[in-house]
């Protein structure tokens, strides 16, 4: 457990204590001076539990800004628990920092979960900080709080519902794709804002925290669509054991993704396929899909139908005239 | 998040699905198919969280059997529950992983939590699975109940109350020293078994997870020894606002452990600052220690008490002639 006694002897509890106390001000993490924190759910709700790690060089780049690294490590979270329908309780931080790891870099580290725990009400409750040869790894596990049994799962799409998808999709993996290729944005005709808002939808999630209540009142599947939107689809229909039919142009495209798209259709596959979106799939019947368009909108956040649930397997993006896309990988994995 | 599906298709969730997916039987780890897992504590309990995370050739030797690294990456975490008071309800499992970790290493890993799962009752609920240029990182945050309220923090102990640990001190670190130095067997006089038993304590710990109830009964404060006796009572000390004296003869040693301190007095400063003991120091009201050690022993582990809580600051290990012992190094810091 990380130690952040101020006045306790070692250099690892001080820089703990000087960091990251600041950020734990829940009665439950007491304050990090303890070996476990405390959850103490209200009666008749649940936890919901998540973890996700992220490594320099693998999800997020070494030189990226610090304050960035500490909120997309939070968030990828943060958007599982939206998916889940669930509000944030708070968070542990597991820390494996190379030798060279900086004052600053730590500071920036702290700084950009700081602003994370108040906008998102999501505070440290505890952690641990370990030393590695290897690259800086950022694992966080999250805490979320819903009424017992009202989790959504990605198990519960029936033939029939509809098929939504909050935000737009492929900003980031076409950010990602700028972030190694600075020449595509003039290829694709885009402009200093629109090349910006792609890059920055890589650097920093936007996670769907704001619609959880409507997700968890209104979707009967649903996930974060964190490797690509045809990959993650694919298994929640495959769990559902249901088969979707997605317009392909009824996707959610931003200003930007629509640019490089018009520049160079074969983006299509990026879009599609490429991950770090952060956004929420999910299905619901269709006669809720109006209420909860209607919630969502009143959180800030466009959800859009981009197709139907229906019986068998598999899923496809069709064209509008009928022709199914085809994708040379369905999904971003590890191995 | 880790996903389990073994029909889904990537190569990562077949790994997930072949080799993780029989730890977690649980209803609340869907499988390991969904994004989250689900904890619902009972009506009256709450939940303790902590994490710990370990580094091949930081927290364990690269070519240590996978089988002991998985129970190593779990019992960290169970000897927290255990000195918390609280019983084990689950972990979640995060692995960063090195391209050539081979399938072999995975089974191997797989399977010494297997045995744990079973043994502690304490069932994988989810994870995720990341690739790495670094060393293998095994981080595990564990889930432990218990009754609202009742958590032993390291804060409680008062003046008067006795000092007391279990099991055995410095072992650990004593067959740390053995792995790095194997001729010191021979120079400490340890026969084969003598041998086998501290270098066991190193590579796989014993956590005290069969007295959390006594703890959470008796202890005043309590945390588990990771860092050294000396330095992590002190730590307890100082949030407690108490100090401690030890009778350096009393702290409970292993057959091996004395025979090593008989041959070379000073690794006395190994055992009592070495670390990695995964035993509980704790407090109690000296009007509780014959039942606490009782109740102890009823559950197969030895309660030594071995000093007293005193006002002021600080803790002294004195001799029996009054003499204090002095440490170079009071506690394992990673920074």
């Amino acid at each position: 457990m990380t130690r952040g006694d101020p006045s306790a002897g070692s250099a690892e509890d001080r820089l703990i204590a000087r960091h990251f106390a600041p950020l734990a001000r829940h009665p439950g993490a007491l304050g990090l001076t303890d070996d476990a924190a405390i959850l103490t759910p209200a009666e008749g709700s649940e936890v919901v539990v998540t973890v996700d790690a992220i490594v320099a060089g693998v999800h997020f780049f070494a030189d990226d800004p610090p304050e960035a690294v500490g909120r997309k490590a939070l968030r990828v979270n943060l958007s599982d628990l939206a998916a889940k329908g669930a509000e944030p309780a708070g968070f542990l931080l597991t820390l494996a920092l190379p030798d060279a790891t900086t004052d600053e870099w730590l500071a920036g580290l702290a700084s950009g979960l700081q602003g994370d725990v108040e906008h998102y009400n999501c505070p440290l409750l505890g952690g641990d900080t370990v030393r590695t040869p290897g690259p800086a790894t950022i694992s966080i596990t999250a805490f979320g709080m819903l009424p017992r049994g009202s989790m959504v799962l990605r198990r519960g799409a029936k033939p029939g519902d509809a098929v939504l998808v909050t935000g737009t999709i492929g900003d980031a993996a076409l950010g990602l794709r700028l972030r190694r290729d600075p020449d595509a944005a003039a290829r694709w005709g885009l402009d200093g804002a629109m090349r910006d808002h792609l890059l920055a939808r890589y650097l920093v999630p936007e996670p769907r925290n704001a619609v959880a209540v409507a997700v968890r009142t209104h979707a009967s599947a649903a996930m974060d669509v964190s490797d690509g939107l045809a990959g993650d689809l694919a298994k929640l229909c495959r769990v559902s054991d249901v088969a979707a039919e997605i317009d392909a142009v009824r996707v959610p495209l931003s200003p930007a993704a629509r640019k490089a798209l018009a520049a160079e259709p074969a983006v299509i596959e990026t879009i599609l396929t490429g991950g770090d979106d952060y956004e929420i799939v999910c299905t619901a019947p269709r006669d809720k899909v109006a209420a909860f368009q209607t919630s969502c909108s009143g959180a800030g956040v466009t959800l859009t139908a981009v197709g139907r649930v229906t019986a068998g397997e598999g899923t496809r993006f069709v064209m509008p005239d009928g022709a199914p896309l085809t994708f040379a990988h369905a999904s971003f994995s590890h191995f």
